[in-house]
C-alpha cells in the first residue's frame, strides 16, 4: 500500500535552511553541512549518475528511502519559486537541472498556474489547489509506490497538520545552525501522534524514524 | 576535571515545556509527557528516594547523568520564580518542596538577591551577576565533580551561547508539543560546534549525546 514518507535534514537546533538565503545559497549561510553526510553516500552518488563514494550507517537508511518512490511531492521553493507569477521567471526550471535527481513525477505546491515542465526523466507538476490536491495526485501517480514529501519547511507542516504523513524521517545533524528556516512551527492544538519506529546512530547524524499517528 | 554538562528533555519539533505554563501546570499543556519516559524509571525513581520503577536502554543514562555531579546550575523559572523581586513572594521555597531532588548546591540565576536559601540536603544560592559568575561558582562548589545545568531553555542557551557547555544531552521525545517554550534560538553568528559522541534508542525517547567544541 502507498505509504507517505517525508525525510529531511535537520540541525540539531531545528533549522533545514540556514539564515539569509540567496540565489547563490539556497541553502543559506551553513546550510550546506546539513547535507554533508549524504552527499558523500556512494548510495546517493549513484542515485545521481556518479561514481564513488562511502558507505557508513547511512547508506541503507537512504537506500531505503530512495527505493519506491513512485511520486514526489514538495513546496515551490524547493522546485525553486519565489513568490509571484511563474511568467515573471520563465524560462527557469528550478535548481534541479537538465536530468532532475527524482525521476519520477514531481507535484509542485504553488498558488501560480504553470504548464507541466518535462525534463529528462522527470516532470514536475503545478498544483494551484492545495496540499490535499498535490498529494492525491501524486498518490495516483505512485500507483502502489510511495509517495515522498521533499520539503521544504512548509510543505512538510503543511502535510504533517493535515495528517497526511505515514512516516516521519529526521536526519539530525550534530550541528547548531543558530538560526534560518525552521522545520517545526504551530501545529495547531492537536498535533499528530509519533511512534518510533527505528534510530540510527551514523557519523555526524542521527536518522530518527516515527510511524505518524492520527 | 570538572565537566559542565546538560541533559534536558525535548520534544521531536524543539521544545521544552507545552504551551502556556501556569502555576497549576508549570510545563504547559502536554508538558508533563515530556518526563514521562524518565519518571517511571527506577534509576529516577531510587533518586527521587522511591521504590520500584522500569529498567529500560534509558536507564544507564540516566545514572551516568545523575551520578558525580557536585552542583547545578539553573534559571529562576525552574527553581520557581517569575518576574520580579523575591520579596513579592515570599515564604516560597520553589517548585521542589522540602527535600529536593539535587542533594548539591544550587545556583539560580536571577535579577533579584535572595539569601541562600536551605533545605534538607540542597542549598539553593541566588546569582545576580551573571551566567559565567554562577558556573564560576558553581565549578568552585563541584570540587573534582562535574556541573549540571539543569534547565530552563533560557539557562542552556546563555550557557551554549557563552561557551560555557562541554556536553550536551538531548532526550528528544517522540511527540510533537505544536507550541510552548524552544529550547534552541538565535544563537549568534558562530554558535559552538558539536561532536556527536553517543546516540542510546529507547522505548519513545533519543539520548542524543554531543561534546561542544568552542
Amino acid at each position: 500500500m502507498t505509504k507517505v514518507k517525508c525525510g529531511i535534514s535537520m540541525s540539531l537546533d531545528g533549522y533545514v535552511a540556514g539564515p539569509e538565503p540567496s540565489l547563490e545559497q539556497p541553502l543559506g549561510v551553513g546550510g550546506e553541512q546539513l547535507h554533508e553526510w549524504v552527499v558523500k553516500l556512494a548510495a546517493w552518488r549513484r542515485a545521481h549518475g556518479r561514481e564513488g563514494g562511502e558507505e557508513t550507517a547511512s547508506s541503507a537508511v537512504v537506500e531505503r528511502r530512495l527505493a519506491g518512490v513512485g511520486a514526489h511531492v514538495m513546496g515551490r521553493d524547493m522546485f525553486g519559486g519565489g513568490p509571484g507569477p511563474w511568467s515573471e521567471r520563465e524560462p527557469w526550471n528550478g535548481w534541479w537541472g537538465e536530468e532532475p535527481p527524482f525521476h519520477t513525477p514531481v507535484f509542485v505546491l504553488t498558488h501560480h498556474p504553470r504548464k507541466p515542465l518535462e525534463l529528462r526523466g522527470t516532470t514536475f507538476h503545478f498544483v494551484t489547489d492545495g496540499v490535499e490536491a498535490a498529494l492525491a495526485r501524486a498518490r495516483e501517480a505512485a500507483g502502489d509506490r510511495d509517495v515522498a514529501v521533499s520539503g521544504g519547511a512548509d510543505a512538510i507542516r503543511q502535510c504533517l497538520a493535515a495528517g497526511l504523513l505515514d512516516e516521519l524521517q529526521l536526519d539530525v545533524v550534530a550541528l547548531l545552525l543558530g538560526g534560518g528556516t525552521r522545520l517545526f512551527g504551530e501545529l495547531g492544538a492537536a498535533p499528530p501522534q509519533l511512534d518510533q519506529t527505528e534510530v540510527v546512530s551514523a557519523p555526524g547524524v542521527t536518522h530518527l524514524i516515527y510511524r505518524v499517528t492520527r
